[in-house]
């Protein structure tokens, strides 16, 4: 019987929790450690053998952790990251969601002379978007070059634009959904191959909670005139109470699509699509990076070394024999 | 520069055809030869470097073919594959879509051996389903243990149902429509798992040309009465002239989806979807076959030998470098 992989958890947080979850669920997987700043926040399930660390104290990791196989990193893409993905790569396996998608190329060359050096495997990017549907844009070029792809997002919750939000004078809570278009969805799923502007395929709607007294049109035009985030969009506001906050937008929904148009011989269209919808993104989220918490594993007794995106990795996510495969898979 | 790879086709139906069209729209790949039975029938593009042999002739093919990198084998299933697929292995490496899913392991096990004793790499089952779908199955899987999984096929024509009518006496021609049911389809996307019976995830229409003076009654209980073919299903015969088969029915469009459905967490779910809608199903399936054509060719130049399946290829069926797949595709 083989031994469960024995994963580590590094910032508690929706993802981390996620993970947690995600964790329950996977029969040859086992939650060892959870690293975060705050240990008091943790309250994991009885009988798991948890150890908490304050994220700080990684000079005695290395000495009191040898049992573990991965490490799954949930912070942030824009300050936990960079910092913490260096240093845990230097101890373990690792996985991550960095997901500044211009900034892979460098994220990923620092992962991955850190992880050569130190004989770790670190996946790099791993998620639903970079992820999964970098996976359906690589498989669909490759297997009709030169189609037209397409990405949407939503319906779902941007954390990074509701963040944009709340930073605004005046703004108490924000909410930000991010709203595919139905009709361009429909236009490339009939084998059009339009180009959209920004503002064609998605649409923002912006619940917001105002501090008393702020003057709710300013707030509304400071949003909708704010660049890249909301100006090349049509942007809905709509005010909302503290209590409507907490009752009606207290999930964290998502999903999104990847398309690929282009016709066939002399002129046969082929529309090929990937969709999920998920009513918690942090959630699967986490059941993605559990899945390449077990390929960094096994590439790494495999062999192999350094850094990786889902691109590489992908027959090494199941825990399924070759045979096994070929039997229930195909 | 790097040389195209030199593909050779192994019979000329619509798929062969499918897959010289494919052939066309990739840069870095080139028909160089097509093997048939009926060289007459072959009308291929001017200037290209085809030379056309007798599948029986296979005894002169490796004297003379030496320049050719991949063959990819364009017969069926049933007859075709299981004898041409190990002559073929013998001399090439080689692309096929082998389809019966039944049998996969024991025809993967005799591609593997003859592929391993010659120092070739044969990918065998490609195509969209199975290919693609059994691809999708797996990635589903890995993120989602235990996933309900759930494949529809259609709308489009089935060969086999198609072909299975025509026997019977008193039809001069046949084609079969094989139909998703919407409701089902409805119901999965909505998180729910039911388990379905056959006739509630599919339905049939039949086009027939009856001979003239044939019992159409007759013909219309044999159909819906066949076991495994239709009776299983909700049939529906419709009786048309060769003139209107001619007209409405001449191409071969087809289609699917595979879902998966699970609950991450305490309860949230997720529904994960993949779909192909094809006006042509031979000149899609052509293009995977040439997307697998390129991985087999790049797998032997890294060293491996033996048979493959989509499943453990992935990485090899896109042209792009490490580094430009981090750039273009996460």
């Amino acid at each position: 019987m083989m031994k469960d992989i024995q994963v580590a958890i590094v910032g508690y947080g929706n993802v981390g929790k996620g993970v947690e979850l995600a964790l329950r669920q996977t029969p040859d997987m086992r939650l060892n450690s959870i690293f975060t700043r705050r240990p008091s926040d943790v309250r994991t399930e009885a009988g798991i053998n948890t150890r908490v660390f304050s994220a700080e104290g990684l000079a005695r990791v290395s000495t009191v952790t040898t049992d573990i196989d991965v490490a799954i990193l949930c912070g942030g893409s824009a300050k936990d990251l960079p910092v913490q993905g260096p240093i845990f790569a230097g101890h373990f396996n690792t996985v991550d969601s960095f997901d500044t998608h211009n900034n892979i190329p460098d994220y990923f060359a620092a992962m991955d002379e850190v992880a050569r050096k130190n004989g770790h495997v670190s996946i790099v990017s791993a998620g639903w978007d970079p992820g999964i549907f970098s996976l359906m844009r690589m498989l669909f070029d490759a297997i009709l070059p030169g189609a037209n792809l397409y990405t949407f997002w939503g319906p779902g919750v941007s954390q990074g634009h509701s963040d944009a939000v709340r930073k605004i004078d005046g703004v108490q809570d924000a909410r930000q959904y991010t709203i595919p278009i139905d009709s361009a969805l429909e236009q490339v799923r009939k084998g059009e191959t339009p180009e959209f502007t920004a503002r064609q395929m998605h649409k923002r709607v912006v619940y917001v909670v105002p501090e008393p007294e702020a003057d709710k049109e300013r707030i509304r035009q400071e949003i909708v005139s704010m660049p890249n985030y909301f100006e090349p969009y049509d942007t809905e506001v709509i005010f909302i109470t503290a209590e409507e906050m907490e009752d009606n937008h207290s999930s964290y929904p998502h999903g999104g699509f990847v398309l690929a148009s282009r016709k066939t011989g002399e002129g046969n269209n082929v529309v090929l699509e990937h969709s999920c919808r998920l009513e918690s993104n942090p959630q699967f989220t986490g059941s993605i990076l559990v899945a390449c918490a077990r390929a960094a594993h096994k590439m790494r007794q495999k062999g192999k070394r350094g850094a990786f995106t889902m691109l590489d990795i992908f027959r090494y996510l199941i825990p399924h024999s070759d045979e096994e495969l070929r039997r229930s898979f195909t």
